[in-house]
């Protein structure tokens, strides 16, 4: 080893190489590497090498690899708004799920042929090949560089902790501040950008890009800060990527539940009544219905106890809860009494606020508190479907996926701490379970553990919980991905996350320990030995929202709905108005088995009935003519276009129930001969 | 005929009587007769009678003279009430059911003390004979003599359509004030009171009286009027009266749904959340469950289309249907939201209004007008268990009968006006049907019928409209009473009244046309022919609100709810500890089937369990010794006492659930047997 040369370790080999090298050389052959992981931090290809560093190449198609080359992408997509319209000030540009943004303020918002302007200024500028150098600098020089930049200055002088993890894009954490500047062909710099990188080693890496649509957004998300222009981008490795992803797009787009919501008439959001507040149709109401009914039915097997309490209530409990401390901003506002009587007329009290239920959990604290309670009846399990109301801000209210009024399925446990692991077992057991009876077969969880500077209770009890958690997670045989520091101050969480039919990833149930409503509550049982404890106390919501969870089924079936959830289970169509009685008959016993059946009485053509039927996605259409009437049978035509002709009208009635029954999705003859007993007559 | 003679008509029979007879000389032979009905009208006794007067003898036990009498015992307690308190104040003092009322303004409200006080007066004038003679006076004479009787001198000042029914009882309406003097045995007036009349002859017909309570309440109901001071009484024609009035009263402490929810741990009312607002424990959520199952079950299958609606809504929506304009005093105040901004971040508009929903109708009509609806959609039924918010005052608010949050089982039908005596007859069937199935059986009918000086809508319509009812009720075959003018302003109504087991009657369905809604939201059909048609609506509830249907059951039942409604079906006893493994293998098995079961695994001794168990109400008590478990049996104990040992427990387990399943009220081993195929094996 000489002075001149330096031992390194690439990937996981020691390897002695001269002391000026840096992954530029050490991957010089493969054009694929844009970055390399320094002792385990991103950093630009370029970047100086010492003894004993760890390097690991990084591609571009890895993760990381993308995250980086969309953060030079939208350095491009500020670089060329700039060259359009110099004087646009710069907010931050973070990368984020399969693209990148970049806040601006400007004069006014972008159009779309702004947009297609600064998407070919783009492809110059990659075209171009520009290089990222990175350059440190001191604050008073960043100062300098940037003084016509207030939102940068802005950030400049935050203090760390008032930083978000996307501000931090722009200012790296931990004092270090840098500049990178783009340089052409020629070594010139001709833009520059507060960054804390790293960065691909030149633009031709961006190799495929879009940018996607425009939105407002509130400097710092704070309503009382200036309105930005926000550009969101998306980029990829390569061609056949970008392509892949348009394609989700589309099918997102598709199944987008609130276009399939008007199409299939299940719900809508009446201006008279406000944004964020559904009603729901009769079709989407059915769905509503049968999704609850097989809830209540599941609960009540498991030992849940029911409960009912109001969506209104006086200030009072959530003072006691701390919510009005803490939440208040995601409450509608209060309804002002001006005074409270008693029965002789008295005035009892001067001005009360009463609110609108955020949470069920302060109500079902005042039940398990309604009467002294004993060990012998822990564990107690309040299971409410609770309305409550968010005072969401309107920008964010999305469909049925982010509501003002949402319906939780919600349970509130309370255990011993002996008790606590055995619960949280049968609780994600049975979570699991009713999650795979709703076609959700593909998990994972995510456990989030303390916030060492935001919690309430003790050390120990917190490590008994979370490690009860992790051995829980763990047993269940599910991936587990950790979220450092992601538990609210009041306990820690596992919440199961599903990939639907797209694998897209909701994350649909939470089981939420809370150390700190039972002290609030002053929340007690009597122990066999006589003494008075504390109970421990679980959140527990299933669902998450029905609302949400009918957003994701509808999505993840694209309305195809298993039989047993479909709206109308049974669209009947008659080759002529002569057959519809005997169609009727059918579907008066299919009604008296509480199937959801429709006939088609229009005078439509019956092609055109047929299509409509289709259009319906009924899992079971059901066609009579005269041969069907004369043999006393019906015709089955399924989702696929697949028949199943002559079918003895008895039959028809039990296979139908049967698959109803099983929870099947039938979309063919095939899915309806596997999963009733059709095949075995 | 002389001229000292008259002719007239007593007991609808010809009589030729000295002119100068009244119906003290005419019933001079019966002593139970108090006043006379005459040409129609209740009047004093003494009154002077002219040729061709009608004259029919009122009883004291009839209820004419029950409410002369008691009126008369509300003179008497005002003047014992002056006697004790001369610058006592009198309001009004009109007869109620069962009893009388009298508003005092007092320096401080009424002691039990005073009631005592006050009653031995009421004893010593009721001895004392004093008559009650009628005297006509001009308004002048009026005022003079009740100078000092502020109240009094408001009523005679009052224009007639200012005077409501109770008022009335002072101030005959129809122009003629009379002052009723009270005279001792010489014939000094003794007390005097500005009334209508007619009164009894003298004190001494009142035979049994009791003062009951005192309560507070505003002159004229009206809040910004003074507070005055009511005493109320009951008073019978006899002493067997008055104790069968007391046993009723009794019984009905007895079967109080307050007293039993909370003995039954069923709901309780938290002074956190407020007045009005319960929150439904297990066992009370078990019964609201068990009634909203079968009411959906029921729904279900009498072609209704469930919805589902926010509990709150701009108060736009409410502009629409006029609630605003005359419900808003029974609405909760609103939320006032500053302003909306839409995705972009612009406001859209400043300074929103949000109300809680007091009534489902207008979103509901939203619903149908969410797209063209076609005549081959009607009838359309929609129905939502709606929860809805009613700011009643708090000295209304009574237990779960009258609350602030309830849940209507709420259906508003759409319907053409062919098919509209149709839709009433099934719906009347409908609803008879569901209430004979929770155990009541004796109804009559109320139809309330247009108020001439407040309608909307066609006289043709409303005509129509109320015939239809008429005849839909007389073909139900129930009485039918008439409230004539009863109906609100958009359309008629008939209203079921259902007796319980003790016999009082209780409002609980209703059926009500609406000629005003479907004009204000415009809501239209497109008929056979083309044209645009607007429906008939009309608005059901069944229950009327489940919260007050629960309370009417609960005291209709004593809390000894049928086995279907049980909230604890069976409650199981072991004899010792080791056989309570034996009975929780038939309870789990119970619980597949889902019988809510309960063990008692108490420290309690065998006979206080037992006790115990009789103290919870369920309909089934079973219990295991050791005999039962050597044969595999259980042996049951029902609520009269009487048992049934030794059934071997597969049979158990199916009786119960025959008997749960057939909604059977069982009481006895005779019930059980009766109700399931026990007495078959």
């Amino acid at each position: 080893m000489t002075q001149s040369s330096i031992s390194i370790i690439v990937k996981g080999e020691r390897k002695e190489v001269a002391a000026d090298q840096t992954g530029v050389q050490l991957f010089a052959d493969d054009k694929d590497i844009i970055a390399v992981d320094l002792n385990g931090q991103p950093r630009d290809l370029y970047t100086p090498l010492h003894e004993g560093d760890k390097v690991e190449p990084i591609t571009l198609e890895s993760d990381q690899g993308l995250a980086i080359m969309r953060h030079s992408a939208t350095h491009v997509m500020a670089q060329a708004v700039q060259e359009i319209r110099p004087d646009a000030k710069l907010g931050i540009g973070p990368v984020i799920k399969d693209g990148f943004y970049y806040d601006f303020d400007v004069d006014k918002p972008f159009t779309p042929d702004d947009l297609k302007q600064i998407e070919q200024r783009m492809k110059r500028i990659i075209k171009s090949s520009q290089s990222f150098r990175r350059r440190v600098v001191t604050e008073e020089e960043a100062r300098k560089e940037e003084a016509d930049q207030p939102y940068k200055l802005e950030l400049i002088g935050a203090k760390e902790a008032e930083i978000n993890s996307e501000e931090a894009t722009e200012v790296a954490t931990g004092g270090e501040l840098t500049m990178y500047d783009n340089l052409d062909r020629e070594g010139n710099t001709v833009w520059k950008d507060l960054c804390r990188g790293p960065h691909l080693p030149n633009t031709r890496y961006i190799r495929s890009f879009k940018l996607m649509r425009t939105a407002a957004a509130y400097w710092r998300g704070d309503e009382k800060n200036p309105m930005l222009q926000r550009i969101y981008g998306t980029a990829w490795a390569n061609k056949d990527d970008m392509k892949a992803y348009t394609a989700r797009l589309e099918e997102a787009a598709r199944r987008d539940h609130r276009k399939l919501g008007a199409e299939m008439d299940l719900f809508s959001f009446p201006d008279e009544i406000g944004p964020g507040l559904p009603v729901f149709h009769p079709k989407g109401a059915a769905i509503i219905n049968a999704m609850e009914d097989y809830s209540r039915q599941m609960h009540r097997r498991n030992g849940y106890s029911f409960v009912q309490t109001p969506h209104i209530t006086k200030g009072h409990l959530y003072e006691i809860s701390g919510h009005l401390q803490w939440y208040k901003d995601g409450m509608y506002p209060p309804m002002h009494l001006d005074e409270e009587k008693d029965a002789n007329g008295k005035v009892t009290r001067q001005g009360f606020d009463y609110y609108l239920k955020p949470m069920n959990c302060p109500m079902h604290n005042l039940i398990f508190k309604s009467r002294q309670r004993s060990y012998k009846e822990l564990p107690l399990r309040l299971f409410e479907f609770g309305t409550v109301y968010r005072y969401e801000k309107s920008g964010e209210v999305h469909g049925l996926t982010r509501v003002r009024g949402l319906t939780q399925d919600d349970s509130h446990i309370y255990c011993t701490r002996d008790q606590m692991k055995g619960e949280l077992t049968n609780l994600l057991q049975f979570v699991l379970k009713v999650l795979k009876d709703f076609g959700l077969n593909d998990f994972y969880l995510e456990l989030s553990t303390k916030d060492p500077n935001k919690f309430v209770g003790s050390d120990e009890v917190w490590e008994e919980a979370t490690n009860t958690l992790a051995e829980v997670a763990k047993d269940s045989g599910l991936e587990l991905v950790d979220d450092p520091e992601g538990a609210a101050f009041y306990g820690p969480k596992i919440s199961v996350q599903a990939r639907d039919a797209i694998g897209r990833t909701w994350q649909v149930s939470t089981i939420q320990l809370d150390f700190n409503l039972p002290e609030r509550f002053q929340l007690e049982y009597i122990a066999a030995d006589g003494s008075r404890q504390r109970p421990v106390m679980i959140h527990r919501a299933l669902f998450g929202s029905i609302e949400r969870f009918f957003a994701i089924l509808l999505e993840h079936y694209a309305g195809a709905f298993p039989a047993w959830l479909a709206p109308v289970q049974v669209q009947a169509v008659p080759v002529a108005d002569e057959f519809a009685p005997h169609l009727e008959h059918l579907l008066d016993q299919l009604r008296d088995d509480m199937v959801r059946c429709e006939i088609d009485r229009s005078d439509d053509r019956f092609g055109k009935k047929i299509r409509n039927a289709a259009k319906s996605k009924a899992p079971f259409i059901l066609i009579a003519g005269e041969e069907d009437v004369s043999k006393n049978a019906v015709s089955f035509r399924f989702r696929d276009g697949s028949q199943l002709n002559g079918v003895p009208v008895e039959q028809a009635r039990a296979w139908i129930n049967e698959a109803i029954k099983v929870r099947a999705q039938i979309n063919s003859a095939d899915d309806f001969r596997a999963n009733t007993s059709c095949s075995q007559d």
